[in-house]
């Protein structure tokens, strides 16, 4: 039974992989160049090696880095039979988003005289890309193969890609930690492909879909990683200086009420009044998505403690309630709970941030208002603009929006987010459910012996429960 | 039996969260708001963005984060049955106590205008007070109620909040690894605690009580994560510049040293020459609080060395024979061994930073002198503090107090840091006796099951003894 | 049985970590002080403490020590029986090396006026000569005893720092990311031990040779924390500015480009077209090794793309064919394929850094050509220097070599890093195969129970063979 499934990897994940990675490496050849920072023939006697931009991003670049590779690889290794699956084609799937997010978004953003021009930070840039498709990537963990899971990624990077870009260059927002960008069009992507690929058996539970001890504690782990790093994570892209100092106290602060709720609400909600170990590792972090699009915002501590508690709330609510609901109902699977972590807190920043664009002003913010809103900034030739720039040296000229217009653009970046995730993660899931792309069976769901050489001793330890029939059937 | 138990988490963790919930909103509401570096308004025309705390900073917080969360995470969840416990505890504990530093230091140390001012800075020092509840949860570890440590945290938070203050304010003291303000005060906190909360059966052992093989690596990984980061966390509060650069090769000199010392007497003392797990998780790191009193100091790298073996051999003999001897004679178990890793190190510490205080000369040290040693520095208005000046610009006045008289006050905050946290550890320890805390049975002592979901093989394959039973029985 | 072997631990691990104790301690006591960054005394009113050298060097020494201690740490842990020794003892031979590297490269590089000057740099380079000891120890995992890998550490260190230094001094090569210096030395020096200790018994499969399904998680989780820092490793030596920039994207883009190769061949190359853990954990990091020498030159992304691709394929052949070749037919055991992930690749990286020295030109590099290539930079004297001098300020003198001349060098630099180390690889497994450092027997191989105290139900757990016919014997 195995051998028919699984032997098909041996051909179609190397042909895959080659295909991408010829496809890339041309790519690169044609397209892909240095910027001015990392062009040994664009500096002069006036470059300042030391101010060379890596060293304001390469901190940042990292920490991303250890939650995108260690943080999400061990949180997605859960599962009792699935933890290489968890672990390893998050790897998988990371390397190749990201590689092909520095094309994509290249040609959005950083093209010009024919060229994509790189540095550390494009780099930064392609991890949110990926971030995107890991993201989504929970709501089918263990019922996709590897060749799906690539397949997934190569057609998200340009459909995220084109919208990121269109809203940065028509809407022009302001979401620093991605809430409408990154989480909600992960989420209402992940969620349309996991609609196309729905699977009545699983509804009714799977037997190779509980933990372990030793995985619960593994994915913890993910969680903390994810958690110590989030307010790298929030505060990269934002303004240097107060913004990003901002950004990184209200992620902690954020994180840390959300933490606290999620462990009260575990123990209320389950009837013997236990930890529920999936709580601790998924609603603790929904202060960090929470807090995203208001992040840089003069929000206040407190108002980042109350995001965080809000948003663990309803991300708690919704993984009791509305997960189990999605898939019964609506027919929506959600494997990791997305639409909780990201959707729902998602949605709950977007209108926080909203809230705050419309509260803004001179007095909480000095002039800087028109740097951390930067669209607020009044249009070139205004002379009001000349004003503030004696105030703000280097302020750029802005769109001269008013704080309601603002928030008029907030809300239509959204109904793009969710707009094109939904169209694009149905689309998505048409084209995994190519037979060609080896989805696995209904009962290799959540197994690593499809797609892996397990250990012999895999069934005796994980799965218990055979163990056990063993003794019985010598006696 | 579980049952009896376990159900009243359901009601009093959350309505406790709850209430510390509420109390850090109405808090942080009320008194906390932004300081320069992350407030918008007080950026002008002059600011330097990148020039921001932040950058200084945020690199030192994020390695402190991952000791706290990961690296003392993964050390505590080395019980067979425990590993949910020590590592989730953990991370509940350290949450509420960093939220609730930030107050209550922030009324100590950053209060003024009728409101604390935070950044990156304050959470930094929070993380310190952090550091000292979960040295002393330590000392209890297994055979407490998440109730009773955040109540513990509660209580010594601001216990530990005054000491420091007081210490900082009025004694002035070299200490910049906190040998004596943390790692002295929370260790003698932690046996004051668990004095009161005394079970003489624990002495006999405890059937849940050992290792597993797993477990004993989750651990070590936990070592590896303190080890490597515990440079940051000795020099993060030093003067910048060559005293933080000292700090951090005397932290990893005084590390290794300890860490050589510790493989070499786990052997010796063990009577069949093997190594044990436990003495490679806790005495490798003596070093590092080894070093702390006199870590910026002028103590040269064999000084730093020598410090590591001494403490190393200190705190392994503890292990072996101070610690049965506490448990039995003194009625005072320590679960983890904190006395070993933090008490005597501590002590010993102290005793070497008096005598570098001592020796510390002009020759030295040259004019810096007055820098490391801030409160020998002449005070405002005498003429020496101005030619001093011109040698250091910026010097702050101090003291003027002469090496002996430092050494005094080093003296008396040694005092000070162990009689209040004796105190303080008793008082609390009585609090935690209150039956409406939830304090485990006997039996359910180290064990998940109590407060916890755990995966059903979860007995199968963690007691192995059982499932042994299991087949003896079937024969 | 085991009591004959374990035994002599108990004298020997201690008295050996005691010589070399005491060894270094006199060493640092005579030699060993502070640098002009570290020493309180050569602070002067024109000193910005934030411009010491200890904030730039510092996060990349923090990054080198996570892979030297967590990274390796994890990724040599992957043995079913061997978690604690792969993972501990490598925490012990690092320590030691890192130590005695201090004084041994600083004997050679950092001495003057009678003393050895130290900085956190000085610890970054003994990191490298860290690293070397590691990569060696990967040949002869599970096949030694802590004496012998100590004894390998105290040799190897002299051996590949006088190599280094001489290499440094008279060959004067570009290789930033160390291929020639770091892996391809490290790798013959292993596989010249491993020759010695030949164990023909080891070739027909060791029956604790195996691996869980935990262990390889936790391998994979060293790969990773490998795979995110690598980009540091490879850049931490390289000129600032533009040259450590295009260090970093280069290292990611070759470790992508090698990880994604890596998923393809280890599906082609299984006949169940399954996915290898073994080759997950390794394969996917020939890429880092393979960009080394060239990583800091402009070799353009879609180079380092290609590089990454030809050195994971030539990794992945040498572990399928090459390694139980040479196991077989040539007697050189090699236990982690350190041949394949160190030896092959750094070939590779050789040759390419050739190639980029060669094609090398002004076109490309404008000015800064003498700056990458330091040893192309005209003579003191030239005319042509001040010329450069204007462009490039702070330029230094060079040795005026041409390209080819540099690339001769290079060859040079190969043949004197392989000779040395196959001989003193050799030598070292010479004195390794002494009676007296307690060489395991055959049979405790790949097990823990020799040299550690392992939890009881270590067998019942992680033998489940045994379980099995412990069931089969009552019945």
């Amino acid at each position: 039974m195995t051998k028919i499934f699984s032997s098909s990897l041996r051909c179609q994940l190397p042909v895959l992989v080659a295909i991408l990675e010829v496809l890339l490496l041309v790519l690169y050849a044609v397209f892909v160049t240095y910027d001015d920072s990392t062009n040994a023939a664009c500096q002069t006697n006036q470059t300042d090696p030391l101010q060379n931009s890596v060293y304001h991003v390469y901190p940042f670049f990292v920490d991303v880095q250890v939650m995108i590779f260690i943080g999400f690889g061990c949180l997605l290794a859960f599962m009792k039979r699935y933890g290489f699956g968890g672990m390893v084609f998050n790897f998988l799937t990371a390397t190749f988003a990201i590689q092909w997010a520095v094309i994509v978004q290249g040609f959005f953003q950083f093209y010009h005289d024919g060229k994509i021009h790189v540095g550390v930070f494009n780099l930064l840039n392609a991890e949110f890309a990926c971030a995107v498709v890991l993201i989504s990537f929970g709501a089918i963990l263990g019922r996709t193969s590897p060749i799906q899971l690539l397949v997934m990624a190569l057609l998200e990077v340009p459909i995220f890609a084109v919208t990121e870009w269109a809203i940065l260059k028509y809407l022009k927002i302001n979401d620093a930690g991605g809430s409408i960008v990154i989480h909600i069009f992960a989420c209402y992507f992940g969620l349309g492909v996991s609609t196309v690929l729905y699977r009545p058996c699983l509804n009714e539970g799977h037997s190779k879909e509980g933990t372990t001890y030793q995985s619960d504690i593994l994915s913890v782990m993910g969680t903390l990683f994810l958690w110590v790093f989030w307010p790298s994570f929030n505060s990269s892209l934002t303004l240097p200086g107060d913004d990003q100092h901002r950004a990184i106290i209200h992620t902690f602060i954020g994180l840390s009420s959300s933490t606290l709720t999620a462990f009260a609400l575990s123990a209320l909600l389950n009837r013997k009044g236990k930890l529920t170990m999936a709580d601790i590792q998924n609603v603790t972090l929904a202060g960090g998505v929470t807090v995203g699009a208001s992040v840089d915002m003069m929000i206040s501590p407190v108002g980042a403690f109350a995001l965080g508690m809000i948003g663990c709330t309803a991300c708690m609510l919704g993984y009791k309630y509305l997960t189990p609901f999605m898939a019964k109902k609506l027919r929506i699977q959600d494997q990791c709970g997305i639409h909780n972590l990201h959707g729902l807190t998602g949605l709950i920043s977007t209108m926080a941030g909203i809230i705050c664009i419309l509260i803004a002003s001179e007095d909480t913010y000095g002039p800087s208002l028109y740097q951390t809103f930067a669209h607020r900034a009044p249009v070139e030739g205004d002379p009001r603009l000349k004003e503030l720039q004696e105030l703000i040296p280097g302020l750029n000229p802005g769109e001269g929006r008013s704080a309601s217009k603002q928030a008029l653009y907030q809300v239509a970046a959204l109904g793009v987010s969710i707009g094109v995730s939904v169209a694009g993660g149905l689309l998505t899931g048409l084209v995994l459910s190519l037979p060609v792309l080896a989805q696995p069976p209904d009962e290799f769901c959540f197994d690593d012996t499809l797609y892996f050489e397990v250990p012999e001793e895999f069934d005796n330890n994980v799965l218990p429960t055979r163990n056990h029939d063993m003794v019985v059937i010598k006696d």
